[in-house]
């Protein structure tokens, strides 16, 4: 099993809500950071700068386990797999830092797309990327 | 079938993000909208202050088909079922006013905790409304 | 004195933060929403879509004397003034429906860019609606 | 002059908006995620915590002079002032990493407040703290 990939998230007053816990919501923003750091941020500002080509969340399943508080700090540890050419999954189960049960577990299915919205197969650096950071 | 409760939405600069359309997360606080007006906003209000109930999302799967731009007005149609005494299931597909094919489906978990975080019956009012407006 | 534009915003969860009060940034979003309905939200889509000019604010002022709750129900009260022909100045403070004291005073100072986010003096489509409806 | 508190903000998705650029009330999340590095997050923790005791935002000025983009690497550097024992006033200026120019200038006031959100005067720890690191 490829090791995740684990990204740090504090959680300050922005993230809560009058429950005291973080709002629901915020949780897939945690994720997405997340996501941007495995495929890489200037991968992704070059994709979309050079040839119009985005990714977008096609859909995104959370189950809430536990809620995080003020001054907490996660961990969303990150895994992937090509489903196909055009579609990646990622499991990123979010976490207390160093916890063992996860507070969230998020899954998402995210495909490319160009400058039209339409449908793109995954751009090859990032076939090539999943493939040797996650392999199957 | 009961009808849906709708509650609109209009997208503004800060719900949309550099490619152009919606942040996905965004719409998970459009579908939460919807639920406080569908269970009663003075209800919550009060089940909180008095009770210290609160509800929670326990389970969240959203499909994105569409995305919204800035300037649109959609709509959350809400229905609601009482999956047992613990656990409410919201379907919330979010539309262009007056569309036919929704933008995002989404189905919300929702569970009520007492002021521990410890899961609690559903409060009897709530229960009596969503009986009464979304008969099965 | 013209009369204010008056913008509803209600206040749910999301707005919220774990002092149990709206969370201070969160009031811009409310005056900008305020500002899109001022400007005329088909206006600004317009401008945005055929001419590639948008509206950045330059300068914020803000000061809380109140906290609002979850529940809460809000208006900003919006007056405009033409600075000059390249900058707009907004008065938006916050009341409670109908309050007579304000929640939270601000003060905005908008202009206009061009796709390259070059500074352009204000379209006369906003100059002429600023002038009739918020005369001097 | 005492050397300013530097905080390092990553502009994600989640950041923008559709005019490619920043929204500008993010500007007051980094701010404050800022601020609570300087005070201390388990200092922050404790003191609401034990006390009931935390901090308001009682005004906020911001200049507007560059827009940051998805991808940019961004420093909040932080000083703090105490004005009385009552109020900190925090300037916040917002470059891109190592910049020389700030993107976004911002000053902040803040008092504390206690669990009935009564002024309070700042709390020994604090005072103690900011006279150390940023003496007069």
């Amino acid at each position: 099993m490829p090791e995740p990939h684990v990204t740090n998230v504090s959680i300050y007053y922005e993230d809560t809500d009058h429950s005291g816990l973080v709002y629901h919501a915020n949780y897939l923003k945690y994720a997405e950071r997340s996501r941007e750091h495995v495929l890489g941020r200037e991968s992704l500002v070059a994709l979309y700068r050079d040839e119009g080509v985005g990714f977008v969340v096609y859909k995104a399943e959370m189950v809430f386990r536990e809620g995080a508080r003020f001054g907490d700090e996660l961990e969303v540890r990150t895994t992937v797999e090509m489903a196909s050419t055009y579609r990646l999954i990622f499991r990123q189960p979010v976490f207390r830092r160093g916890g063992a049960t996860p507070l969230v577990e998020i899954l998402i299915e995210l495909v490319a797309v160009d400058a039209q919205n339409k449908l793109v197969r995954l751009p090859p650096t990032i076939q090539a990327m999943v493939a040797e950071r996650f392999p199957a």
